[in-house]
């Protein structure tokens, strides 16, 4: 019976044939659906929860798909991908061969523009909105949801800069939470906080100064009131802007308490809303944590030592810094570009920055990474987290483009460490004062060493740079690995009937190669195979073929990696089997030498 | 006489030395030098014309260089240089082995940042600012000199929001000349020229909402109100922001009636102003001619055509279009996240998008190319332009790193036309429709066929995607190579004693790679030579290589092309010696097989 209307709706014109008082039963129903699976299936929960009342809202007055809607990042469309098809595969989602977690074009109309980075909505639908003014289609309709930690980014400035300026057909809606994974910082924060408080005179207001038509604050929640102004706005021509307030998690009491926790809380009672806790005895620990206590560790003796984290204090693990040492360890805000050239400023007056970005993420501050620090040879130590392939989040996240895009920069150190102790020692290295900047890329999840934060925490060794490990050797085959693939080097040589064919070599360094080692290698073995978690092409690979053609080295050198294809979602295990670099995979390759 | 006052400051002591009377005396002398130095050297002049009164000031008030002075881009630092102990050397501005063209911490210890990419200013002078703090010193002053064109970037945004939520001592003072290199854009722009024209009221404006200590807008050429306010500043704690308005080119006439074209005037009378005009008659079009014209012909017939620029309208010759067709061109302003994504979004809605960046800076839009435009396999067409060396801007302008941080993106077409006719065949082709989106990377300057406009403008011709053209057979060695290098490599073949013995093969597609040539050149000769105007690392060369270790081919391949180091400034000429590109190089290099 509580069903019984959600379960009739298949697509948004199916919803507008409710009457409007029906809606807050179809929003206590969407929610209770998503609560229930997502609480078995896992996935991002607080973000769809808080803009059920907007979803509905947004279907029921807009004609989508023929106006066009973007979710900025996408965590909060969990709602419109129910109601827009996708209900009966909603619990695939984030699966191999399922739904994705986010919007995309290729899964659904409804999807205007795909999503995963945050603060590209208003760029997109601008573009879209000028599109449809030069084809003369001057009532179709522009939407961008944004969040308030979004808006911040300098990419959405830049959209609302170009926007003011034009006679599009956009409304952005800023779905204003006060926070995005973690609580949303920065001045822009502080100001939508005094709005809402009242304590900022409507009339002259910061929107309103980029000449966007500006309404609000409005209760996100009150599904009436914004039905009421989203058809009010419909009809105004223009660059508008809509200011609502809602909060992340509403209508899961944990969930609105605990707003960073049930962000992606993992499996969780649908009734209770109680996390379920996985024993996370003798499981070796998260690199993120690796870096996060380590980073702690060394900042206590260390005072020059600064944290920076663009937007992730707890995915990163820099919160147990910023805890401890709250005035050198600053989250700035989904604000990449800014975050490098921060590091890069404090560098210069002699301090030791560790500039923690996903890998994914640095994509945005690449130029940074080229102008403010590697040209000027500034020794800044990027922590690039959630490396190689990430997971269900999928295309938008994997991080398998790095060691291509930093390998083409002068100066810069590329460093994979295999294991937690490897990345507790170079952490430790570079912040003994190195003379380029460095890149040390670590994947998501968890390590290989289960005892390491009893046992190794705190014991450094210091890491010579440049330097490979000749980890066993071998008769007839020499395998180069980069970072914490080796690993699954290591136990497919366990598993082959001749191991003793097989060497293996940890080429942590793709920049500076270790070239004394490759001269022996490439003069010891005319079959050589590289191996990376990242994209084949530019990568680790061709590093070592630029080598092998350098020194006139003609030995068979075989790439293996991330093939030249986005790669979609599932679990890490899938998608390496699918890139062939999982265990079995590589135990039937060596076994074919 | 007129000198004795600038010619015995050699640093800025020297300058506090002087009564705050003499100082207009200075600014005269100062913008005599420039001009003088300028009208015979060249470079960029209305810039700094600009700032004569507040580069005294800064310098008369501040300590500097124990207080740290960033200039935004850098355009505006010639005063700054010559006032810092530059004097006798600026005549070498921009030479090789001279000075640069931008402020540089290299050259000197007034130089707190080397900049060149606009918009880095505030994340830099607040990691400074920061870490002043957290080394106690509390009185020590770090300021930002940033344009109005350039604080509307995002990058500036991020950087500021930060800002207004520390007690960092940061002087932001935006020079508002409502010009870059192109007349500013935006919404902001208006704000400002609103503030200027007093129709906003000061107590509530933007830049307080971001929690600074706004003051302004003043005369930027009254060196005594300029001084009185930054003395006032200087005592003043926390993030503060001066409002400044100048005039560019201010104090030679022509240079302020016409800015865009006094920007970097080239040789000119120092007297009079009026500039050299260069005869151009036969000479070849320039590159960026040859994409403006085009464009400007094809969005005649097809009217799916839409340009972005991200303010370099002048630059680009995107401003044909944008004369041509107002509303189907548009400058975004110092965007390129968003001119990406912006691209992308009108790229769903069946628009034919020309997205015009140069290379250099599409380093700014990065994560966009590849989230928004590749991933979504949108046929976005991005013209880079002053791909490769581009002379005189130097280290931060070279457009040498595309190759590789665009090969490894899937689904990307990477292509290099050899001359103006691949170029307008190419535009023409991707504008039919192309599966894919593509990058046509071309350098600064002229090409080399000096009939182009009257001849071949406008006949054009499809080109087969992938396809490789053999320029010249030979018998001995392939040469291949990638756009407009090839030419050096034609005319370098031509002076050799047995031309007979090179084979030339233009690979202007970088992605995807001509295989089926590559199979017949690979089992045809056994000595491959690949040739880039762009960095070895990870570019077309590695590309060749990849190709040969995935088919088992042995011949020897040799890499040519821009070192693994930051390339410095000189003539295009120059600095194709010293990467051995040059046609010399390749001469003796061709005859010594």
């Amino acid at each position: 019976m509580s069903d019984n209307l959600l379960s009739n709706i298949n697509n948004p014109t199916d919803l507008r044939l409710l009457d409007e008082a029906q809606l807050p039963q179809v929003a206590q129903e969407l929610r209770d659906f998503i609560i229930d699976i997502v609480a078995v299936k896992e996935g991002h929960l607080g973000a769809s929860l808080g803009v059920i009342e907007l979803t509905i809202a947004l279907h029921y007055v807009f004609d989508t798909p023929n106006d066009l809607l973007i979710w900025d990042v996408g965590h909060q469309a969990y709602g419109h991908k129910i109601l827009t098809g996708r209900r009966k595969n909603f619990h695939t989602n984030r699966q191999l061969g399922g739904i994705s977690g986010f919007p995309k074009r290729s899964e659904s109309i409804y999807d205007a523009f795909g999503v995963g980075h945050s603060s590209t909505s208003i760029s997109a639908a601008l573009g879209m909105a000028i599109a449809s003014n030069l084809k003369g289609d001057f009532n179709k309709q522009h939407i961008a949801v944004i969040g308030d930690a979004s808006i911040a980014s300098g990419m959405a400035f830049e959209g609302l800069n170009h926007a003011g300026v034009t006679d599009a057909n956009l409304l952005v809606i800023l779905n204003d939470n006060a926070i995005g994974i973690d609580p949303s910082v920065g001045a822009l924060k502080q100001y939508l906080t005094a709005v809402k408080a009242g304590k900022n005179p409507r009339q002259n207001n910061m929107i309103k100064s980029l000449n966007f038509n500006y309404s609000g604050p409005i209760d996100g929640h009150d599904i009436f009131a914004v039905i009421k102004e989203l058809k009010r706005l419909q009809k105004t021509k223009g660059p508008k802007f809509l200011h609502i307030i809602t909060t992340k998690g509403k209508g899961l009491q944990q969930a609105e308490e605990n707003q960073v926790k049930y962000h992606a809380p993992g499996k969780f009672d649908a009734a209770t809303g109680e996390i379920h806790i996985k024993s996370e005895e003798n499981l070796p620990p998260k690199y993120q944590d690796v870096f996060g206590l380590t980073v702690l560790d060394l900042a206590k003796k260390n005072e020059k030592i600064i944290g920076i984290t663009p937007a992730m204090p707890s995915g990163s693990s820099l919160k147990f810094m910023m805890e401890a040492f709250p005035k050198r360890a600053f989250d700035v805000g989904i604000a990449e570009q800014h975050a490098v050239t921060l590091a890069a400023g404090m560098a210069t007056q002699g301090m030791v920055v560790f500039c923690n970005i996903y890998s994914t993420f640095l994509q945005r501050g690449y130029d940074q990474v080229i102008h403010d620090v590697a040209l000027q040879n500034l020794p800044v130590i990027f922590c690039l987290d959630r490396a190689g392939l990430v997971g269900e989040d999928g295309a938008t996240h994997h991080g398998v483009f790095d060691l291509a895009y930093l390998r083409c920069i002068p100066n810069m150190i590329v460093y994979a460490p295999r294991n937690e102790i490897a990345l507790q020692n170079i952490l430790y290295t570079a912040q003994l004062g190195l003379d380029h900047p460095i890149a040390i890329r670590y994947p998501r999840g968890r390590g290989v060493i289960a005892d390491w934060q009893t046992q190794h925490l705190g014991t450094y060794k210091k890491i010579e740079i440049g330097k490979s490990i000749c980890i066993k050797e071998g008769s007839k085959v020499a395998i180069l690995s980069n970072g914490t693939i080796g690993n699954n080097v290591t136990l497919a040589i366990a598993k082959i009937k001749h191991p003793e064919t097989i060497a293996h070599y940890d080429f942590s360094f793709v920049k500076p190669l270790d070239e004394k080692a490759l001269h022996t290698i490439f003069t010891t073995f005319t079959t050589i195979v590289s191996i990376e978690d990242g994209a084949v092409k530019g990568g680790f690979g061709s590093a070592i073929l630029e080598f092998a053609s350098e020194n006139n080295y003609t030995s068979k050198v075989t790439i293996l990696g991330i093939p030249d294809e986005f790669i979609e979602h599932g679990t890490v295990a899938e998608l390496q089997q699918y890139c062939k670099i999982d265990v079995k995979s590589l135990e039937i390759f060596f076994s074919s030498y």
